[in-house]
């Protein structure tokens, strides 16, 4: 499975630690950038991890920025993405389950590293419930229909 | 000030809970539902909210389902909305400060009733910083431009 992973400057450096420890746990990493620590905005490369995940709809991706709230807007903008910004495992699980997201969203200034790896071990281990969920993850691909 | 609060049936009690601190604190309060606890999709009232919202930029709104999660995705899909996903007060300072979050979403099932109201209070009390944040704040509002 390849896993997309996309920052900000103030997310670069757990966006390393992510691309290291997925790597050696054997995933096909791709890393949208940023590739150094020079200040950037959060939507382009929320925009560049959504671009990148568009054409594999069997791809996960993670998503960093300092506090994970502005790069988890910025990714929601595309309805084929659904990313979760978390702080514990409990969440990471239930993302999963209920929600089937495609992007953890994690805020490197808020979340320390061990927090953050069981966050990714979870998402990516755990698997889509379906049922009475399917129809609530269906509707976040149209939302201008559900617009009164 | 208006606050518009939205939730599906996971999500109706801590609502009711917030409507009632808000009101008693003297905001103008709309609950755009649901009004009881049957099952229903959050999408649904992502989209009500999101559409009360629409006319109304000077407004804030909070969303809440079980996780928090499923509704933050839902709102985030509409360009004016600005959500973000809380669970505790550091988180609720930054998304104003740096995001200018026009709604709040929290987790009835993962958030106790006075982080809730905690959050709920300086999500609405913080003032954002604009400077360097207002041009990738500015970014949120035009996904489609940004994709490559």
């Amino acid at each position: 499975m390849t896993v997309y992973l996309a920052s900000d400057h103030a997310g670069f450096d757990l966006k390393a630690a992510l691309v290291a420890f997925l790597t050696e746990k054997g995933f096909d990493v791709t890393d949208v950038g940023p590739h150094d620590k020079t200040s950037v905005d959060y939507p382009d490369y929320g925009a560049a991890l959504a671009a990148a995940m568009k054409a594999d709809d069997t791809a996960s991706g993670i998503a960093i920025c300092g506090s994970g709230i502005g790069i988890s807007i910025a990714v929601n903008r595309y309805p084929w993405i659904r990313a979760a910004l978390v702080s514990d495992m409990t969440a990471a699980r239930l993302c999963r389950e209920h929600n089937n997201a495609n992007v953890l969203a994690l805020g490197e200034r808020l979340v320390g590293i061990q927090t953050a790896l069981d966050c990714v071990d979870t998402f990516l281990s755990t698997p889509f419930e379906g049922g009475r969920h399917e129809r609530r993850v269906t509707k976040l691909s149209r939302p201008n229909e559900l617009l009164s």
